[in-house]
């Protein structure tokens, strides 16, 4: 049960950001512009650090709902799966690799963050501002890791549900549903 | 120095939001709705949390800033010290050792946040929104945190830099300054 009043069929960072209205709205700007922005990252890259953060951070909501977003963008379910293991052998490329190493060891630490892991992401051609926006996003996965967990949120244990939550994410984004969730993403807690 | 080049005069979390404007702007205003919006709780307080969580994070940049902060609104420096040493025997209220409690337990990990802790909280007259806001509060404090050391940014030792941010900070909030930071916020790399 949440630590606070929560309404009860909006599961995870849904009754949050429901909850108020006006903190949401920079945290839901925020992760627009950082996930869903112009980037030389693409948008597949992306949720996959936000579910390797959530994952690490054990977050159970944030992890399944990045993780189906990312295999929905890019039409498969191995590479999140294989980078939620092992980064070094996950089926992706040597930038990403050592950008989601730095991705983890801020999770752990921003101090934890080496030169040399930074060396290692600029040798495999990342730019400055793709390290910049691999620590902002982790460093965001974790203020919601910690909400969501914080408030002892609910975690819908049913995968349909974050099916229809990947989707949402991928094809409408973060910005607020005019008028909050419909269901089904709103659960009904009637049944 | 820092992992990606910044304005040599803006240490800390200030030359990050000069580097990236369109990702500081929500992160300014969730700051400025959380530390200085409308709250049953001071923004003395909110700043205790602020640098407690900072101080548990070991970011120096961070913890110097909001305690003057601190110590400004209250017109002493033996609260934030002592918070940051022991909560339990610092000389705040019982509803203030227990929400900072649960901010100190969010920076931790957000499961580390127990129905005890909340429940000893409401006890001491803590409401539902101020508990909602101690974990955002810390949550934030985590991402500003990791952004500041995962991108090793420049912490100046010299306290009269901290005077003036801390001056700022309660004198003006978390908005932009017009033009970004003028001196002697913005620290002469020259001499």
């Amino acid at each position: 049960m949440p630590h606070i009043p929560l309404s009860e069929h909006l599961p995870g960072i849904t009754g949050l950001l429901e909850y108020r209205l006006d903190t949401a709205m920079p945290i839901r700007e925020l992760t627009q512009l950082l996930l869903r922005g112009e980037s030389t990252l693409s948008q597949a890259e992306r949720e996959l650090m936000a579910a390797l953060v959530s994952s690490r951070n054990c977050t159970s909501f944030c992890t399944a709902a990045h993780t189906k977003a990312a295999n929905i963008l890019l039409g498969e379910s191995e590479t999140a799966r294989a980078v939620q293991t092992d980064i070094e052998t996950a089926p992706v490329s040597d930038k990403m690799k050592a950008l989601l190493q730095i991705a983890a060891l801020t999770q752990q630490s921003g101090s934890a963050v080496t030169q040399d892991a930074v060396a290692r992401a600029r040798n495999a051609g990342a730019t400055d501002l793709e390290i910049h926006d691999t620590v902002l996003i982790a460093a965001l996965f974790c203020l919601y890791n910690k909400y969501v967990d914080g408030l002892a949120t609910v975690t819908p244990t049913d995968a349909s549900y974050y099916d229809v939550l990947g989707d949402r994410i991928v094809h409408r984004g973060y910005n607020r549903p005019p008028g909050g969730y419909p269901p089904p993403l709103s659960v009904d807690t009637q049944e």
